[in-house]
């Protein structure tokens, strides 16, 4: 099956808006193994829509509209689309009851444009819209189909997750089910290591990448959801022999949740302090719903004396091995523990520039550090590209990876642990600075 | 002059890539006054790429193309539209020496493929690629012409603001000249207020809406870059005749880089303690370049007992009027400027949610304190989406608010200032609830 997605709208021909329904769409769309061939944007434009609907419907079994459904006389795409497809519309009292107490609700009048919403197909049917005022449709002539959908991204997704997905699964009579692998580390070469899996036809596996990290969203078509979901499962194995514990999570929007989870689960707390990362480790960690079980203390330690003065590292250390060190990072981190009482804490020390860069520590060097129970790691990091955005979000996702391993009481990869007695710092700072 | 967008690219139709290059092409052809009537994005397919391109020629009189320059099989973008635009390509050897050059700089060498990108137009010509080794194309034919350049989003920009734009702007013999303001707020409403503005020729304005605030972009086509800016100028007044000091800058990315560069000019410290922003504040701060100058400490104070310990809130007006109020959003202010020194502290104390929520505070409430010279202000604001991510977000840009009014010794809108003596706090709180 074939399909092409034409999102309507003048402001997306103007650049007023990104257009995420395309992409959002074409995820999906592949995940029911239905072939786009194109996506194209077109503006509020009767006879030019006209005449692109009508090429299009010739080259593909379903064409997937998004927007143009609204109460103003711009919005044609319904009227348009049902001449192409050679129905008609007519009034639905039920669907403008719908419109008015929505309006109502809102204290807001109908005008007489919203009728115009109320217009229901009369060979195909109405979608209902259970997130809006206008309702989707459904076309269809000897086997070519059309969707309607609002543009409203958030309308748009729930009508398709809750009505179109499951009509077109079951004019194929299958069943859809995806699984989410979240992935450490996520360079080039990763996407390169996996590739042949990544051909796959059912499941298909896709690789999206982020900073410090990936995801591999796997979905199987299948008779019913629970074989799906064996599928997956099959599948995900392959992803889990190869990648090991680098598979960090299931189903998870990001690490700083199965930090969060991890640490609840062992009835553990944390606390970080951060110089470079300037309260980011904190920020993705309180924005776990429920972080609070897990979180009470953040420090902010930008100036030299406010690391001396909120999580006591000793001026002398600065002065003797720079700010920007491993000695600092292993006492902001037993010292962030210490203030707060946290069983688990976090440092970061580095330069994120523009400025500050020298030759023995460029912009993007970055030191970490991760106390538990008096013992302190400390992992250097070193962000080639000069983007200061990128080496603060590197040094926080390389902090909470940290924090992670320590919570599942494993030694965390590329640390060293600040050894014993006299002449530990140095040493810690020599074994990085002879790296 | 009208124009087409065609994004080539598979990984685009699989959803695997947002497609923001047709957005960002759309608002630069948009600014040049070329009308842009359809965008569309088409898979790597010689056949379909070429019947596409034939039909897209004879609708409009330029084509942008972006990807498809790459060495492998798949990108065969140059040669399709080469055919179509009845031109032929040729080997470039200097082109060919800039991409081993490019290769051996990165230590690795080039393969047979590779040459493929060093294929240049005969009747058309090349555009130089300064950030990467595919050059792009100029293909013209009885006045219709087509413009190939790089997928990846930085090269492609570059590539056009380098060479392209300047190019269609001489073809053109005008010039472009931009202007950004800032604006706080940014409600649906006040696009409905400025919509007049917003429908003009030239300049042209379009407005963006971020998280309590929009960026307007002003643009003038004028014979000099001069001329330009002084239209620019004339029409920006007409936005600010109408918003006032809502508009809280230019040319600047957000809040926070005007917000550190006002602290600067002033020559005034700042710090926040945060509760249910969670070291958002300190974060968006931190990451203006330059930001040490102005900020040293940050307390994120997401427990009760984080609060009296780091910014000395008496733990007994918590009890009185519950971590959320008014009360302890002014102790926090004032314990976080005295525990940092700095001469203006914020503070946030709020509900996030999902969770704790209560009739008299829903999610959604959060107060923000800002102090100076020993007086606090304290703001309320309520979200009534229960959306964790907009709250922290809207709570972080509304205190950054509080921060730029106090820097500019201005008396911030909408907060009340904490009086003297006994009885202050019960006041302060009583001004809020009986709201």
């Amino acid at each position: 099956m074939t399909a092409e997605i034409i999102s309507v709208g003048t402001e997306l021909l103007l650049g007023n808006i990104l257009n995420t329904n395309a992409q959002y769409l074409s995820q999906e769309l592949a995940a029911l193994g239905i072939t786009v061939q194109r996506q194209s944007t077109v503006g509020d434009n009767h006879d030019r829509l006209a005449d692109w609907v009508r090429e299009a419907k010739d080259r593909c079994d379903l064409l997937v509209f998004t927007g143009g459904l609204g109460p103003t006389a711009d919005d044609l795409t319904k009227e348009t689309v049902a001449d192409c497809y050679g129905d008609t519309l007519v009034f639905d009292p039920e669907e403008w009851d719908k419109i008015t107490a929505y309006f109502a609700a809102s204290g807001r009048q109908t005008t007489p444009n919203n009728r115009k919403q109320a217009m229901v197909p009369v060979h195909g049917h109405k979608i209902e819209n259970r997130h809006g005022t206008a309702p989707g449709a459904w076309f269809e002539q000897e086997g070519r189909c059309a969707v309607l959908m609002p543009g409203v991204p958030g309308e748009m997704k729930a009508m398709w997750t809750e009505q179109v997905r499951p009509m077109l699964l079951a004019r194929q009579n299958c069943a859809l089910h995806s699984l989410t692998l979240r992935v450490l580390g996520g360079e080039s070469n990763l996407e390169y290591k996996l590739r042949p899996l990544l051909e796959n036809q059912n499941p298909t596996a896709a690789i999206y990448c982020k900073t410090g990290e990936c995801e591999i969203r796997i979905t199987a078509r299948a008779a019913t959801d629970a074989e799906g979901a064996e599928k997956c499962r099959a599948y995900a194995k392959k992803f889990y022999d190869l990648l090991g514990d680098a598979v960090y999570d299931e189903d998870v929007p990001g690490l700083e949740h199965t930090v969060v989870r991890t640490l609840k689960e062992r009835g553990l707390t944390i606390s970080a302090a951060e110089s470079c990362t300037g309260g980011l480790i904190a920020q993705r960690l309180t924005n776990v719903p429920g972080a609070s079980e897990v979180f009470g203390y953040g420090f902010v330690t930008y100036w030299a004396e406010a690391k001396a003065k909120l999580v006591g590292v000793d001026p002398a250390v600065i002065h003797r091995f720079n700010v920007v060190s491993a000695p600092v990072a292993a006492q902001m981190a037993l010292g962030a523990a210490k203030a707060s009482g946290a069983d688990i804490a976090l440092s970061v020390t580095g330069l994120a520039g523009p400025g500050g860069g020298e030759l023995l520590r460029p912009v993007g060097t970055v030191y970490l550090g991760a106390a538990r129970e008096g013992k302190v790691w400390v992992k250097k990091l070193f962000v080639s590209r000069p983007d200061r955005g990128l080496i603060r979000a590197r040094a926080a996702q390389g902090a909470l990876e940290l924090a992670l391993r320590l919570a599942q009481g494993k030694t965390p990869e590329g640390a060293l642990l600040l050894g014993e007695g006299p002449g530990a710092l140095e040493a810690l700072d020599k074994a990085f600075l002879t790296e």
